[in-house]
């Protein structure tokens, strides 16, 4: 169960308005890798969770950050909003072209739809959708897919970041920034931790080895013309959980014979040879 | 530019038919983390690549040994849908139950939509699309992103092959659980070999310490009450970046005030305040 | 059954060609709350009418009209987008930046793939799809979404009447505006009549009020801190279905324990804890 | 920002597993009037509201109580899906017909996806999207929104409770449906309110009059054949914003003219008429 | 503008309720080649056409045809689902298997969003959208398109015919193949009286042969080893615009160098080489 | 199984940056009609054929080279996306408007989602979804999906090609211009081929047409009021299947009756008439 206050986590007030910008910050409130993606992903990931309390507390502990995020975020796209006039006429843009560029570069939803309110979309307008987020129950799967969030979520609020000049939002964005940071170090420590203690880094540990093609598990296989990808860590040496040595294939070839699929039976009605027309 | 040669990577024939078990194994073909998930993120990661030229070799090789996988799994359910009756009606349900159970359960777009072949769709009959994949640009990122596809996809192939007792599926299941064995390595040495390189484990690692928030860096804030949270690694001790501790807060506070928005110009019809209306 | 007339059913002709313009009217044709929406829903709520005649009457006639109102504004949008160039080559940028913001604001997609005519998507080209509409066969239920739809649909016209100066476009949009005034009448009409033959006012009126939880059926909760949530109608009074009388709790805590999940089976291949894995 | 507490809000612990009921219950978590709706529409209406402070804080109590069922319909699920094994294979289909249907009936992503926990998504497995929300800024507006939704949410759940004998189930969603009703209760009292300061019922009340098409704003055209529809109250009498009769034509015809488009430009390569071709 | 009467274009009655069967009809009501995809396909190529009256007018005689089999199909779905009892209990599936397959094989939407009406969504429930269509502005486009159209459409109901033995179901869908049949025709001769007048099969016709790379506009090239390819009418011959001859490449290369891409700008912090780094 | 050479099968370079253009261009290798849909299509096409081998050939041939074209249009979006830079601040619009329309006109996500890489979406930034794609096991309805998409394909490339003056942007474009007329050639021959051996135009040439209501199956109604419909070639003379005559119907009137439904169960909780509510 939750609670609110009023407070935010953290300022969030840009020194003027500037609806192109506000545009572009919905990336990161209403994207794919964006503030209610993680959101809902921890908290799915923490409601789901059938393993220790520590990981179910510390999942929610950070998803109930990310709530705060998003409220952040939101607060942010609707100042960067106010004020924005929706009568600029044509006739505007022959004698202020500077404000017709700003004003056509403004996601127009934001006017039509939410009246000067942040949306839960993106910076192409495209709605969040849940199949951005993973909670599978096996939780060194789920804190990889964690770090990789937290990895594109602050590549994507630093190049916002490039992209101001305000200092009201470069201060908000300098904090989620540093979070997002927070969290990297957080899952990048919790999948330590795990990989330690199923004493393995392959997802999922718990397969049996003897039920894989082992033949194939440390195969690199080069299939773009040119052996440059054999310079890599991966090609050569010990493999990184330790059980065999990376072998890099130059000219590999197919395992398994051409496929040669059965006719449909007719009443499917598909293509028929020529014979069987009547 | 690609070529095609007719015989598999690896052989993909079920012992027999079975639509039902052709509908769950569309979830690791179109699915979110399914074989054109990762086909197309590397060709994109590949076709995008900016840096070293070993980096953009190596994505094209394994995403084309991907395409691979995508027709190896568009054969197998193929096959498994071999000799579909449509015509089972409504009068066999009684006299068959299990016949009526099997029926009712495949999807039914196999039979009306693709007269028995494979789609690019997802277990539960939705449609790929391309918000399932990210390139970034960044390569410690999208090598994240892959690791984490890779940890998802074996955890669901493993899961399927759980849910399978033919010979013949279970043969093709275990060359992907074992190739999927093979990149999880391959993205672990790729990204062990750039944290190296740029000497952080923190994406992106080129933004200037000092543009960010650093005394929020390292804070765990534990925000779901019951303190289970502060047994993990990720609570004390240095952080994974060895640039700190972890800090963890039993009872956080907010650090900024409580927002007021300021009232919408008339012309967009926002509601306004009781004396404003005329 | 349907038939058409070439007449619209309102005049739709804009003074001048304006594609900026006709990007942001796309919203009211076939966004959330656009005439598609309306249309498809008041049709659909009509064919799968199981009530009195004269609701499937009145329903029919409704979605009908809205159809006219879908071929007038697709008609407007093809008409602001006539003799749109295609070939503003971006030295003419340089030389006319307002007709570069112009240009630059356009929706590409009405060159590239309508070729200058309208398409059933919204203001930022997200297409129209049917997750936007309902038919519940309840008509209470569904008359409610009704006036929704027309209370947002007129306040985003009203929104675009406010951003244009073109008379014609103006003329058509104060008819929608006009009936969108009607349909919001007829729809609190049909509720209040609904409401007062079912003598109740809260959806479904039919579930019997022994089976629900009644301690906190008239309950408002103060989640958030601060109580000026207690100052309106809502906090107080006798509830509006005339049964009982609005409480406001101040502090109110949970009724249910803390949840304990079970371990998944193994061949789940979730986390398991440290003991457990072989 | 917020704060989470361990327990639940209300009990949800089903009397016995029950997959195939799971796949049903997900409607009112992830569906399009689920309680993620709900709980994203309020919370953004909160963060974006520019209106009188009581109104924020009302949406932001009434959408942190949904963020608690929200977890509530996740945890009922994750129970449901308790000891799911996945390896029912298709011999034990011919000797148990019923437990085949049961493990057909299920979704098949709860096994491969989640690993036996909730989804983000509806009862056929379609993700849940922010298209489904609404903050328009417009309060009379929204809250007719939230009034449906509430609607729509508790008949859904009504049907929910039809559909199963769980005690435990049935105890879980007698709590829902005595929150839907008091929260019909709550958005009915502030539309009541809204409409009593506005002094109108039609969203939004501050159009100026003068400026739509006054002529058409009471008619009900009969466009479907038969005239069941003027039996209603939409179709005679007072119009219900009190500025007005109702008006019913039986034999409606059009305004406007018959709309002619001119050709596109060449560039356009639509297609010209025969004479144009070189 | 649009009128509707009460009579179906065709009895849409089945002899008893199915509601299995109603969830696969769904597939050509609102999927992808279902009617409202026609519908709306056709009524859009109408609104915008900027050709010969007499292609409007067809195009909106056809699409108001496709309206009355969007009614047509609704009603047969809603009467498939007649009588269905929402409270089958898990007993029941113990006691009588043949009626827990058929209920656990229809779509749940259908109980609890729809009430037992039809839903505008394919047999799997995903939603109909507008990027199911096109109108170019490109009449030849476009009736292939519909050619296109018909022909799935009609492949998709008799698989449907084929999978019931339902003789009021049959009749309905003997109805609409017949139907689809003459639509299929009358495409066929539009695209013929095109081409002629055109003089061209190459859509658009209107692009001067001389801005393209003629070299390769009639080459197949042989990129899936093996050359069965070579025995099609394809590979060899004139080529079907009367300007050429097919000319079939065995082992096709590149025409292009290796693309070398440089680095991005160091604010896009995408991954720079090991020197770059701070 | 597929191999990749390091060579793009055609030049695929820009004479300079521009990513207003490189915008635009993602339309035809993300969208509904482009490079991606076509190499998916003809891929899952190849991979389910159950016909004869050169189908199965030729479509794994045609497939394989799209690929290469979806490389090219990648390719040649990160090129125009070469050097933007992120951080033009709201100042420089001033300064230079036009420099402000162009930066404004690009998509926001080609800076902060893909780092100045191409993307799988169109030129709105919708994502490519496999909804765009059919294989449904009948050859002559593929082939004329095939036809249309390379007719829609080959109509947007060349407005793209009317709408650019870069004369390397122009010489890769001439190259798919010329590759799709190709296409267009190659997929009508395999039509004619198929329609000759199959004897018949309508799909699917299988189902019998005593089957179907032969009454209807060349009819023409005209259903929207004016004549100009009856003047084409659809209207009159023998059908195109040679099989009876074109009939053209002035004034059709329904066939069937007005359809009544019964009321739902109870448990449905559906409106209910006046007197049944208890």
């Amino acid at each position: 169960m939750f609670y609110h206050i009023k407070e935010l986590q953290y300022e969030a007030k840009p020194s003027r308005p500037d609806p192109v910008y506000a545009k572009k910050l919905q990336e990161v409130l209403g994207g794919q890798y964006g503030e209610i993606s993680v959101m809902m992903q921890y908290l799915f990931q923490g409601f789901n969770c059938r393993a220790d309390k520590k990981y179910r507390d510390m999942l929610l502990d950070i998803g109930t950050e990310e709530m705060a995020h998003v409220e952040m975020l939101a607060t942010l796209i609707a100042r960067l909003l106010d004020n924005t006039p929706l009568d600029v006429q044509e006739a505007a843009y022959h004698s202020d072209p500077a404000l017709a560029a700003v004003m056509g570069g403004m996601n127009p939803q934001h006017a039509i739809v939410s009246g000067l309110g942040a949306m839960a979309a993106d910076s192409v307008g495209y709605p969040w959708n849940s199949r951005y987020i993973i909670a599978s129950g096996n939780l060194l799967a789920d804190f990889r897919a964690n770090l990789n969030a937290e990895s594109q979520g602050r590549l994507q609020v630093v190049r916002l970041f490039e992209m101001s000049d305000d200092p009201g939002v470069r201060d908000t964005l300098s904090f989620l920034i540093a979070r997002d940071k927070a969290h990297q170090n957080q899952w990048y420590a919790a999948i330590c931790e795990l990989e330690e203690r199923e004493n393995d880094i392959v997802v999922p540990t718990t397969f049996p080895a003897h039920l894989e093609k082992q033949e194939v598990a440390y195969d690199f296989y080069n299939l773009s013309r040119g052996e440059a990808s054999s310079q890599g860590r991966w090609a050569q040496g010990p493999s990184m959980d330790g059980r065999a040595q990376f072998q890099y294939y130059s000219k590999p070839g197919p395992f398994g014979p051409k496929p040669v699929l059965p006719l449909a039976p007719p009443d499917v009605h598909n293509t028929m040879p020529p014979m069987s027309k009547m």
